[in-house]
């Protein structure tokens, strides 16, 4: 039974870093719908850099939760979608924004003593 | 439209700062049955020192997650509880454990470049 709620834990804890960074889920939202080539992608972030876009992107990549897709057109055209497993972490993401939606206003904040 | 994905982000990032350390998902499933006691907590919880469970039951308390009920028996009786928004982040927590549990083992990890 502990052994069951400790190793739940741990499993929630893997998703909790993945989506952990500034940007990361706004950049997996503004992916929800479909792909997106990176230009477009700056535009609909309000307030991201270039390179933190980048780094997002390249982060979420190696995690496994979005894909990069090129095109051999002239001019080449990069796209970025979710993957599968980036697509079902919507799920959990809507969860805690419904909750947040909820309780955040209520709550103290702040982790500091 | 952007504004709601964005809106919707800025909520869950709230939640997800509440239940990032370390052991704070340890210690509201740990209170997931119901009130417990400091001790009988630790003894569930294995490997969490004193210090650390204190500060993560002080920390959650803080944020409104959980609650210190304190009853004039003798000796006095201490026991920790889940508030209603700390109950209500386990909703999101388990959908977070769902996610893990079918995409964690097949997930490159780590943040690092």
């Amino acid at each position: 039974m502990d052994g069951v709620r400790f190793f739940a834990d741990c499993q929630a804890r893997v998703a909790v870093e993945l989506i952990s960074g500034r940007w990361s889920m706004v950049v997996l939202y503004a992916l929800a719908e479909g792909p997106v080539r990176p230009g477009e992608l700056r535009e609909q972030i309000g307030g991201i850099s270039q390179k933190v876009l980048t780094e997002t992107l390249r982060r979420l990549e190696r995690n496994g939760l979005v894909q990069r897709d090129r095109y051999a057109e002239a001019p080449p055209r990069v796209e970025y979608s979710l993957t599968a497993a980036g697509a079902d972490l919507l799920t959990p993401i809507r969860a805690l924004g419904d909750w947040a939606a909820q309780y955040a206003d209520q709550l103290p904040t702040g982790n500091e003593p």
